[in-house]
């Protein structure tokens, strides 16, 4: 495997450059440098820096079954009316185990699968540590340097993910939908807190409505957002209803994205997210060169001897974690 | 709040020699440190080595639904019948907004409140990176001072929580329950593949004989822990039908950790387990140091400057990273 691996990722520039091109197989292979966190995305990244696109990223978040595959498809496709070129990223973080999602490219988004103005790629974090946002941005940047206009990114796990995708995005979406659970639980998932969009698909169904009031309840409340109330000044998160399933409500979706874009821009706080996120990136790709450093002590058994010791009783883990360092920065 | 804190905090060796006495209240206020990443830790965890107990730790995990909570109550209750001094620890890793789980202590576990054998807590780890990881082990630790035969850590988040968890554990219960979602659904979040037992809750409910079906038909496809499977040699999971909510069932799972353990003992397992537990605190802390060098960088505007420089395509991350780590080790 090795060997394959290294053959076929021999030519960077060459992919670099057909990638930039619009190449959606070269585009792939990138991202798969990327998900296997290969010691090739150092060059990838160099040479894509000063071809670095402007794609406008769109996450979309909420609990399985709210029907978050449906809406990405029904969002490409008011999209591409528009004649704009997209991007999908699925990430799966929940699933350090499986190496990749279960539902792969194949089961999804079949109608855009012809569509060359489309690239469409899962994307599983394979790490534990900073996994969703050490890959995530440098997937952004190659679909960027592809030349799309908008990224959705779409996480298919739950929990933590939710939460953390706000932070790659310049705008939030996140979806809800009847009968899908009662308002506690999704604000304990800190999900409503990152919304700069409400989308409550399955509108069709009874309780769409319900859905609606108490969004528009906690709104009134203040619970939405009080850190990033803050930081952001006056946008209220819009509601818009949605039947994913048969497009309705899709267009609206766009023009209010398009809405909190330009809003973005007048106070900003596009650029303020931008830094934060290459901030984020920076910061998780350096924890992970201290991390391997750690690691290679790890494997010259001076951690796993710490570790006895810790075990024994003979020190505790703040000494043992001084000595690990003194190693590390030495 | 910070003088408050301080003067709470300000006799450390006094609280320590009463939580390893004992004393609910100072375990809590212990755990409270943990849970608030106090800079008192140090000296805590410094003076509680010398006294580390020998607490068995159990993890469960599961869907939402799945009767954890319940199910942890029945244990305690089984344990309690045996003597023994029961510590739980219900981490919730999912929200890192609210800064504590909405459930409280209050309302869980009602049935053991009375007892002076038993300490119940709750803990939200705040910090994203190696949330779980960095504060369970301490507070885990403090319960083993304090006199814990058993400690079962409840994760009340989902997600990639529920596979951590059994990192954490000398031995991991997966719960599972009659019409919670298919077995994919199950496997995808790998909670199989970490399990060293199977409860099927709710078993006078319909179904549950399907789902005992459904796992003895995936373990024979040796779906169960390929890389587990390696290192444990031949430990298949044992799959115990219960109703907790009437107790059933709670004295057999009880019986099935215990030869568990037996097993975990006789084949060295249970001194690997602890020593990789060990080593995954002592990095988690020293990744914490280290994030805390960079954190003062990026105080100091190092960091933001660096990625003004990333978003202008001037320098890209991997390069960025490298000045930001020389920063922190030079």
């Amino acid at each position: 495997m090795t060997g394959i691996r290294a053959r076929r990722t021999a030519d960077v520039p060459e992919l670099v450059e057909q990638a930039t091109a619009g190449n959606a197989r070269a585009v792939g292979r990138l991202i798969s440098l990327v998900e296997d966190a290969s010691p090739a995305l150092r060059q990838v990244m160099q040479l894509l820096a000063p071809r670095a696109g402007h794609a406008r990223v769109i996450g979309l978040t909420g609990s399985p079954g709210v029907g978050k595959s449906t809406s990405t498809s029904a969002l490409v496709s008011a999209y591409r009316r528009r004649g704009k070129r997209v991007g999908v990223l699925a990430v799966d973080p929940s699933s350090p185990f499986s190496g990749g999602a279960l539902l792969g490219d194949r089961v999804r988004m079949q109608d855009h699968a012809t569509d060359d103005g489309v690239f469409i790629r899962s994307m599983a974090s394979r790490g534990h540590l900073g996994g969703l946002s050490w890959a995530t941005p440098q997937a952004l940047r190659v679909l960027s340097a592809a030349g799309c206009d908008i990224v959705l990114i779409e996480t298919v796990g739950v929990g933590q993910a939710e939460v953390e995708v706000a932070s790659l995005a310049d705008t939030t979406l996140v979806l809800l939908a009847p009968g899908m659970g009662d308002g506690i639980q999704a604000a304990k998932a800190g999900i409503l807190e990152v919304a700069d969009l409400f989308v409550v698909n399955k509108a069709d169904r009874d309780g769409a409505d319900q859905v609606v009031r108490d969004l528009r309840y906690m709104q009134s409340l203040g619970m939405q957002a009080p850190s990033q109330a803050k930081v952001d000044g006056h946008w209220v998160a819009p509601i818009v209803k949605t039947v994913a399933a048969k497009g309705e409500g899709a267009d609206e979706v766009v023009d209010r994205i398009e809405e909190h874009g330009v809003w973005l821009a007048s106070t900003g706080l596009l650029e303020t997210r931008r830094r934060q996120r290459a901030a984020d990136e920076v910061e998780a790709i350096a924890l992970t060169v201290l991390r391997s450093r750690i690691g290679d002590l790890r494997g010259g058994d001076a951690l796993d001897r710490l570790a006895g010791r810790v075990v024994a009783g003979e020190v505790d883990p703040y000494a043992a974690a001084d000595e690990l360092v003194a190693g590390v920065t030495q």
